[in-house]
């Protein structure tokens, strides 16, 4: 222990050295000095509560009398566990925080997970030895609060040439995610806009309007995304898309809805799109659909991605990019602004990125994924027609669609209690929609392994009492 | 380069690889293609872009006529350096957002700023190199929405020794730093909530109070820190200070104040105080004083601080410690939260404070901040009684006080011409204020070198044209 904070009073009727005694007591009947902590010295502890030393040793003999400390000879004195001593309860907080988990998860279709058997660890700490770096002292200090310029550079030249975003690094602006990221998009936009959000969808996104009292309109989703149509009879100001993988259907937004959406926008000044591409750069099927952005003309599109899917979710990096003309609006509203994002990090990935590495590890992922839906698809076949995928192009989820005489929310139960999660796709609606989608679930892929693959889905089969057709 | 989006038309007159070839071309005269760029193979392009391969042949075969690209044998096409054609301006955002800085800044005495050469690289080095590891694949993946429960528990133990802070780690929460986390208090303590804050203040927190659409009262400061008697004749619901150091005037907030602060928060449920203790690590002179949360007994402070002085600003790491009962309110409002702050660093200041290397840097910073105060405290004296300092008894900021016939803006921008940054603290003023601050400035001097100190002091006053009282 470094220091001892004490409160004394020195106009006390009380002796000091007695005050001193009775706290360093309280706090290690509390617990809040742990056993076997080493307090400072008496000379140390005296400077620093400015008094002297002799009431230091008094209160210390006072503590090792009683059986609190000890002392060890030319090493210092320690705190001994005190295990008679009525243990008074710290608080009551741990107790109430605790959710009730009933069912402990052996098997998870959560959309959130990763692969994260292969991600490159050796090279990710060659460039954190790289960045933390004597001759780097300037990175203690606050960056830029649109995030590093080189690191906007390197994502400014991977979204041209992967997914055919064109802007400058000065339009990118670097977050933790989108909830930090998204709250500053809905200021830039001013208030009283009424959002369009595609149903079902993101249930963050979702939060974040209703946190920030933005009204919202939920437009029904089909196979080919968001209903434009249903989106043109509205009233909405801003539509928030998943165009490249539709979250949760999985449906891409096919080019004539892109082109009818994108004119939308085109017709009132204050439309925009926000356009969150969050997991497009694993695709499997098809040929490349570019953003968005890439076809909008008229600066309508602001465009929304992480790493989080193609590196890692613990990174809390993500970043937007902003048409033009909302720039000098962007800088009057944040001047006061500091990035979220620590500084180490962001040359770390600015090197990854700048070196090929990125793109080598996207390329290794997006064949591991391939392969894990692959296995997927082969071990769900037997049980059609039953049961069948869709959404299938991209991403790390399919939907499930489960054809049997029970809701979804049941089966959803029963899988529960084998320990298996797997959503209902009910629950990302925000409002009834036209589609029937009482039978189907989110499915996950990502966080297991191939090789539990084929195990997994008979085990979610068997709880469901489905049996291969050919059986 | 890995990959080249590009959209092609399958039913436009123009034939496939006229198109392929425009849009390559375009993109090295437009720049987005840099010079020196490997091209895909025309295997792998053709895969990508779902087209056949005579097809890509033909446009690189166009493109290499052209001289857009040369062709190394058996290992690829790369870009040419076009330096004749027009250079066709990518956008005119770089100019627009260029703030102009006439002056350029040779000595700062701007508050931000700390001392970056005595940081322990190595140290902190040797914790990257242990938390990015194969075995802890984990960490790749989301982690608690409060932040590790390892860190709070470090920090729980921190503040209760250093600054007698009691509080278990379920009632912490990690977030980025202020601009994040005052935020999620906000929207903790309700909506419309009227604010007292400190006159003058934390230029960021009015800011942000004001963007978040809360109301502020301003409240006097003087040689005891906030009028208390002030606020309690206003109708604030909530106090916002810095009661260890007040930003910028350096006071330290009063034993008597501070009670009756405590008190004043007792009389109606639903008062609070926000207690910012963001540099109270670098106390010089006198006995600590505990921080205000150590005295509260009703759960009415909420404690908030960040590691950006006492470790770095770029680090973005703070946290706020919330009173137990507001806790049930915070799972509630805050469920679908992740966290800001990357897992990768919270395990490795876990570490750092748990192997004791935090207290260690804490005390050799003081020593050297308490050097710095020192030089130019005597850098000063012979200045005096012109020119006077205050609120120096902890932290990396000082009040220079300057007697001259001339306004602290004057001379702010005398000292700028010099290359010379000192904000007068007016700037800092929210509202008129009984006390005179015309003449007042605040001096950080975090960032500048020890040796440096009497230097840049004498250039100070060189410009200022003030003497030495000697002379």
């Amino acid at each position: 222990m470094d220091m001892l904070m004490i409160q004394l009073e020195k106009d006390s009727a009380t002796p000091l050295y007695e005050q001193l005694y009775e706290e360093i007591k309280k706090g290690i009947i509390e617990g809040t000095i742990a056993v076997q902590t080493k307090l400072p010295s008496k000379r140390k502890l005296s400077e620093f509560l400015s008094i002297s030393q002799t009431t230091v040793e008094l209160a210390y003999a006072q503590l090792i009398a009683e059986g609190y400390i000890t002392s060890k000879s030319r090493v210092g004195f320690f705190v001994e566990a005190i295990e008679e001593l009525a243990y008074v309860e710290k608080t009551t907080s741990q107790q109430m925080i605790k959710t009730t988990k009933k069912h402990k998860i052996l098997i998870d279709f959560n959309p959130g997970k990763i692969d994260t058997s292969s991600f490159p660890f050796t090279t990710w700490r060659k460039y954190a030895k790289d960045a933390i770096d004597d001759h780097k002292q300037d990175l203690l200090l606050i960056g830029s609060p649109q995030g590093e310029q080189e690191l906007r550079e390197q994502i400014a030249s991977y979204l041209y040439q992967s997914r055919g975003v064109l802007c400058s690094p000065e339009q990118i602006v670097i977050g933790s995610g989108t909830e930090q990221l998204l709250p500053m998009i809905m200021k830039l936009l001013g208030e009283d806009n009424l959002y369009a959000i595609e149903n079902p969808g993101y249930a963050l996104t979702h939060h974040i309007f209703s946190q920030y009292n933005q009204s919202v309109i939920p437009i029904d989703v089909d196979e080919d995304g968001m209903q434009i149509q249903q989106l043109e009879g509205s009233s909405a100001k801003v539509a928030y898309v998943t165009p490249s993988h539709q979250f949760p259907t999985g449906a891409v937004l096919s080019a004539s809805r892109r082109a009818q959406l994108l004119n939308w926008a085109a017709q009132e000044e204050e439309r925009y799109i926000i356009e969150d591409d969050y997991d497009s750069e694993f695709r499997y099927i098809g040929k490349p659909i570019a953003s968005l952005q890439g076809m909008d003309h008229r600066g309508k599109v602001i465009y929304i991605s992480t790493f989080s899917k193609s590196l890692m979710p613990s990174l809390r990096i993500a970043y937007f990019v902003l048409p033009e003309k909302l720039l000098t609006r962007y800088h009057d509203i944040f001047t006061y602004y500091t990035s979220t994002v620590p500084r180490f990090e962001q040359h770390m990935l600015t090197q990854f990125m700048k070196d090929g590495y990125f793109s080598k590890h996207l390329n290794r992922m997006r064949k591991i994924y391939r392969k894990k839906l692959e296995k997927l698809t082969q071990a769900l076949d037997p049980y059609a027609p039953t049961v069948s995928i869709s959404g299938e192009q991209a991403g790390m989820h399919v939907v499930l669609t489960v054809r049997k005489e029970m809701s979804a929310t049941d089966l959803s139960n029963i899988a529960l209690q084998q320990g298996i999660r797997i959503i209902p796709i009910k629950e990302y609606m925000i409002a009834p929609t036209a589609q029937n989608r009482e039978d189907q679930f989110l499915l996950g892929f990502g966080g297991i392994e191939e090789a539990e693959i084929t195990n997994t889905i008979q085990k979610l089969m068997d709880c469901w009492r489905i049996r291969r057709t050919a059986d």
